[in-house]
């Protein structure tokens, strides 16, 4: 089971506890990034996981291929060279304050690399999977077409293709991503994104629904899902579902479709920790759940459960190992301790 | 808009996290005060606000001057002497084992200054509004006496006067307090207390109502506030309502009353950060409602929200801007991270 | 009230808030273990408590000393020597991920201490109480022996002897436990313990309970009750009922037997801080309401009461005054501050 | 005494201690850049400081300016926009291993900043003095621009200019600085620099000597002075001596040219706690001792001593207070406890 | 060897490292006070140590009760009750920056307890020695009659009394100091103090000595210390000399007198970690010598070893034993690790 | 460039700072252990290295094999197993207070590994050197017959090999260690180890030398070394030479010797950041620099610069990287920032 994935790596610079960024006088500094997350997840759970990207030629850079390999992953194709690393700086919630993020992300490394920075053809001989998220292709016009060309080579060695949509408001308009992103669906094979990326990413209104809102219309994902199976064709659709109790608690599922059942997972309601991450980990799940040959819906309750716990972990990576994960999916939500 | 607040401001000395004062091998110190937090948070929504006090001439003192200036409230009629400043060690509670405070305030600058350490005429002479709370009077008679010529100095410069009555029972007793604070009710034009309050510091019994509840008895606070302006004729009473479900978690709503209409805000459930600083916080969003010409129901819920964020947020400052509150207020309460 | 507890002393290294054992660049330090909570609660409620150890002739060793020291409890007849200090590596679960214990006390100077160690007829000449947790006998057959030489002592001086049976099953298994506990319980005059311990440690079984569950079958609990006094004539059992909803909120009550009334205390819901030390806080809280006469339902109360507490608090000892538990006792869950 | 200050603010993430950023997982935030530490400098004298740049409308912009209003600078004239601040990550270093600097800075909010951004007329007004450093030219041609057009406009509001050369090799190369840089000295009136400076910004070397070594030439240091006191006829030089005999202990002291008389100052045997802000805060002390009439070598005395202190104080803002100064001046190295 | 201190004990709040007080969001507490310190020290050293204050009843009282009881100081004659702690706010210099001590320390429980707070028949009944210093007398005049009556007491039991000028200018004057401690002197064994406190307290000048200076003029001591022998016939006399290099590196060394021989004791060259507590470390040590018949050298020499380590760790305690002294001693200076 | 190395891996748990661990509330958590460093070092310069030893199945061993793979080190050797892992709490000395180790690794997985443990053939197939200390064989019977077919199948597949004496004497005895250690000498290349071990481990005798001295006797060296060579052959020798002035300054060089010529290097006093790790840094520089080729001189520069560099660096693991050994090696010791 060999998967790459490809996006930029980022420095989240965090407040003690739930300090607001005003006062901080020091942050916590917690390496990531969507496919980041994807690939430590896989390593963790036994998957050999290879993760390009472009990194600055410094101590920031340098720090960031040891914290991947020290989670198993393959850093071999990471090209060096370029400005910066991104950055953001971000603000814990609480209850009814939000969560803040500020990127400081642009002309980073990743963000104008090109293409030629990399060596596919070495990248993908050995693949099974190819996963990347909306992001990616967000940050730059290059990192869009460098996701093309990764697309297509994937394709050209056989690897499956996951995406997963991840539209992002503060990186570009609905207008600029479906430009984008529509062209490169016909390369994906398993696509992942809830109801609002659904929209503006790749033009579905799902009716009934508000990511606002804590209430789920789970049939209104269904309909989507279906239109989208239809246009695309891809194998598997999934989404998580996140009812935003308060920026403390949330409820945590996700639905699946394999084009022909729908699948609707436990529910988790969570007290957070760090909801960071949730969406790499639960795609992360997915991704080894199909590869495992798991069906529909352990896949589903693997990818949900493995996600959950991410949330109740500080940073952006998911530090579970797959014992915990199989232990939550059979009922173990009490908490108790093991001794 | 030009506000003037008065009072005494402290050092909060908090454990790390939950920790109790008993096992604090460190401090947390936050600068706060009633009045200060008042002028803190009116200057943060644009205001141009002073604040008025006596601090000592050492680093301690200094520093709570450059506290104050950095969130942009004038200093400059801030009185320089007196022997320290007051403190408080305060350990955050958590479930059902409350929050502490152990006050070392007495001999501060401020208890032992009299009306001559402040250039009245000079202080009001530009300013629309005067507010204090029911805890300056209370720390000296020096105090009290400072509190009533400042009153009486705004209204001779036409600054309307609001008070937020805070009673606090480690200060003085009912009979003290109603002693020094029914006189000075003749100045006063808006005024802030809960039922407890109003019966310590006025006299005035609210009926089927305990403050160590989280049940609310709204009608007899309508009763109360009736009774409350018909004595001292005031334009506006305002009480926040605190429904103490445990050290953990609150309800926070609002009455408000202009002598005509009662108005019943929303009701945030709160899983508290901080208390500390909640009320000043209402207090100071119920001033600047007022002054923009908000009319009831819009003050009461611009308070409330201003007054709810405070909680997420460690520290006696509300450091929110006048834009997240407006957020909160417009039904944004998912907590949901924008990104 | 003279009471002797016995039992091996620990250092619990923890992570700072949340993060897990592989994020921990650093780790918080408690002193701790079960019968050293006991003696600590008891001097805080006035006792004269006694414990007796064996600790390594190191830093380590000489500060457990000053931990108990500080609490006021009589150190004297603890024994100085063997090779280390019990160690243990705690992560703070959250929500649906468990805490997670990691021991590493093998080999500790009190696991390899003999009764030869100790001068029993010193430490129980002036004793009326002596309590031990089914953990001690747990870690050594040596301290296995040193416990029943122990309690043969107690009984010689007169002292009740009481025994909370706490399973460990990274100690032990049931077959272990009940070949050494089964025999001892001929000393015991109190016994504690959940069903699970009932049944791993004696040999009980209570049906239509899951210790892993939030439900509770207190008729259950009342049958396993009847059948141990009657097998081994307890004149007090009781077991804290913990409703494990996650690792972040519990219920917390007990039930209290004398032979002839069942008392079922009032339940708590706690926000956990820590819950390490609740049952031991429960013991201490018993031991205390049996000696000052409180009678079954006050003694249940307090001692739930006084457990409650605990696990608001963080670290090990239960660091609350009598008061504080009186106060909670009386009704006082608002967690209002008093000031 | 009214100064007026341009340049970029940045924020300095420096790990805890000793620690290198690769082992930093948090890092402490200070908020400084060169001139605005003179800003802070000169209104911690009891100067009036105006600090002129451009934020942009976060969060860390915010901040910023509330870092220099704690200060007493004047903020009114710091124009908002841009994309975001600059940032260095920086690492202490100790002994043999040097202090290491990571600039993120590129892109900032003023280095994309236009001189049509500053209300120049309304910055010069009423002002006695600017101040820039080399630094800000540096970081763009807009900001070299910037820079001339503010020289400009102090010259015509009969401001004295004063400049701190501060070549910074990761920003420009000799060349590029030369060329910027000799044009703008028609305006200056008093150059600080060491030799350093002198030679890649305006083409003086000096002979025999070393920056990167601890023995000291002075007369090499004069001849070079006199050289630039010819070509650009400015009123006063002045250059600090660092000798760098680790990363822990420097030897630091000045040397100052009226065009009549050197005045070479003591030396302070400095074992250091951050050095950064060092020439800063001797520019400062400089630009304060011209203004104050103090003469040569009072003038000298007061900056070596002030800058002396800032580098026994973590951060960038000179925290000394003009008493501390005068203190260090008379004699009073011994550290000794004043109680 | 049953040794009596009395005296105040203070909080001492230290910003983290060397950070100013301004700069300090958080202070690390210690627990300290002259005659505790001594009181510690001897208890460490094996000695029967007892502890006279008047403490608040609030959980910083109790706390400080807690750490004397840790360091295993019997604190059963301590009375409770009064306002408050005394505080002290104290800032680590570095280098040429002296450190700095905010004192909030008056109106503490001590400075307002009499005579009769005390039962100093059943204190002194069993003592040996009586330790104080003259700090304590210089709090208040309530305080200075409290020592009277107890050195009075202790002459009445047969105890050794001991006394450490100890002058605080902060305290009170010269004048006010001779007038309080001159007749006090009647009852002093041992006579501890350097040649400013000699000055200041006692009147006598000792010539060119200058206590800001690194220089030493021993000979200078020795006619003082001639001298106050003549006058007061004290046993013993001794002195620290401290040589000031900077905030950061002082010498180290001692005289002592017994009206025979004098002894001027080694050296240290100490890397300061908290000069604090160095005084009273050295009293405890030349108490402890003189309690145990060392002779002269002997005392001085573990006397000024106890302090020199004193100084060395952080915070006020003399957290060191007496093998460690010994080792010290004995010239083991080189910080070599055993291992 | 092929090293493997093999040992136990450690976690040093640290208090914050300057503490003692008597007053350690939390400890800092640094993986380390001597060869574990050297692999890392090597890593670092460019080579490939393995590690080998046995890691307990739990968080703390996982978390090892991350901080190993974080710096590339190849891990794919180690054995999975065992009861605990080895630990040492050790306090960081000053001035003239020792550091202190307080060893608890007793009983760990690699003390109870046996050889079986191990597939030697495939750890050594392709492998150029072989490094051990002679902490590993103290250690237990096991480990030294670990050790010893270690070296029997490194010479088997061709490998050199080194040893660094390392003599531990809270490990063993010196009778004990020369009758384990001189049989080893057969298969040893390269021997490493101070006077000190050449004494306690091989017995030779160097004259007019004392470790605990700052004072070298580079003369006594020489003729020990040369009767080293006559003995047991060794291509090299080397042996750091430290200065121990005091815990905090050290001098720091290095002799070496082939059989041919000595070289005796440049001295560093370093201001000691933490002083762990030096000796293994070295003997990683060394081995580095023979099998670069670098010559006698040029191999002892390199390696006394590395591992004077890792003295400035908290933790056990020298985290600098080649160019920074170039840089200081080139006399760049100013500590002057570069930016």
């Amino acid at each position: 089971m060999r998967v790459v994935t490809l996006g930029e790596m980022m420095i989240r610079l965090m407040p003690k506890g739930n300090l607001r960024i005003e006062q901080a006088e020091e942050f916590e500094a917690y390496y990531g990034g969507d496919e980041s997350i994807v690939a430590a997840s896989l390593a963790r759970f036994g998957a050999e996981s290879r993760y390009v990207t472009k990194l600055p030629d410094n101590p920031l850079g340098r720090n960031a291929v040891r914290k991947l390999r020290a989670q198993g992953v393959d850093t071999s194709f990471i090209a060096v060279g370029g400005e910066r690393m991104g950055l953001n700086f971000y603000e814990n919630g609480a209850s009814m304050r939000p969560s803040y993020v500020l990127y400081d992300r642009k002309h980073s490394a990743m963000a104008e690399a090109t293409p030629d920075d990399f060596d596919f053809d070495g990248i993908f001989r050995d693949a099974d999977w190819f996963h990347v998220a909306g992001i990616t292709p967000a940050i730059s016009d290059n990192a869009a077409q460098t996701v093309k060309v990764a697309m297509q080579t994937a394709k050209k060695y056989g690897a499956k293709v996951s995406v997963d949509l991840n539209y992002r408001s503060k990186l570009w308009s609905p207008e600029k991503a479906q430009s984008v992103m529509i062209p490169l669906m016909q390369y994906v094979d398993v696509c992942i994104g809830n109801e609002e990326d659904a929209e503006k990413v790749l033009g579905f209104r799902t009716e009934n629904t508000d990511v606002n809102k804590a209430a789920l219309d789970v049939e209104g994902y269904r309909k989507t899902f279906r239109a989208m199976k239809e246009k695309f064709g891809f194998s598997y659709i999934g989404s998580t579902l996140r009812q935003s109790y308060s920026a403390s608690d949330n409820g945590w599922s996700a639905l699946l479709y394999d084009g022909k059942e729908f699948y609707h997972t436990s529910t988790y309601d969570i007290r957070l920790v760090d909801r960071g991450g949730g969406g790499a980990s639960f795609a992360a799940g997915m991704i080894y759940g199909i590869l495992s040959g798991f069906g529909l819906a352990k896949t589903g309750e693997f990818a949900v459960a493995a996600s959950a716990l991410k949330q109740t972990v500080r940073g952006d990576f998911n530090l579970t190992d797959i014992g915990e994960v199989y232990s939550l999916m059979s009922g173990n939500t009490s908490g108790r301790v093991q001794r």
